[in-house]
């Protein structure tokens, strides 16, 4: 299909790995920092981990309600981050609870969801990414 | 290689598409809403791109300094939103600019940096994401 662009927008990073990074409309600013030192901030594996959990989540809640049921879904997700060859590696695993259905019914909404949602398919050829439906998230 | 975990971090949604979404550390905490409503907030097309701009240019800042250049690279990040079959898609550019080096240099050092960065390997498979290097940006 022909590319047709509904919504664009700018982010930008100057600091490196520690520092301000932005959106350039403002609506995101953030303090970055390397997860493996002790100084306040976020770091790419939250900012892409919390973009596949409100993106997934969203187009859930959007099957809920298409299906007449109320949102109660939530999606948690785990980033690790580990030495590849070279640099390093992320891996993205998405915990999806959709408590107010039978099983069934919540694999049915989550296939849907993930043939919908932009952050599913931008990841999900990756064989480091998962997601998958559970009744209860682990302990953190 | 064997899975060897440096770090590992929790980030959740359960709002959906409007409301508060955060890492469980607390370090990432962010007003979600639509792109296509006229709300405050940001999203996951902002996120993923603070992603890769953080994650490649902090892998950029590595290479200039082993090299025994200052850093001044800037990773500005388009992230564009449209309809796909089903549902939607997010289309991912990320303009790389390297000033203090000559060209043949910079696409050296963003050569290395690709193979290097982590959300670079995560994303870099799929056809709607480019990196590119350039002398200016853009005007947003």
């Amino acid at each position: 299909m022909e590319k047709e662009v509904k919504y664009t927008t700018w982010v930008e990073n100057a600091t490196g790995i520690q520092g301000t990074a932005r959106s350039l409309d403002g609506e995101l600013q953030v303090q970055v920092s390397s997860p493996l030192k002790p100084v306040a901030g976020t770091n790419p594996e939250q900012l892409v981990g919390l973009a596949l959990a409100t993106c997934l989540n969203a187009t859930i809640e959007a099957e809920e309600k298409r299906r007449g049921y109320d949102h109660q879904s939530v999606v948690r997700v785990k980033s690790e981050m580990g030495p590849d060859t070279p640099g390093y590696q992320f891996w993205v695993t998405a915990y999806v609870k959709i408590p107010q259905v039978d099983r069934q019914t919540a694999q049915a909404i989550l296939k849907k969801a993930e043939q919908r949602c932009p952050m599913a398919k931008l990841l999900g050829a990756n064989p480091n990414v998962t997601i998958k439906l559970v009744d209860e998230f682990e302990e953190v």
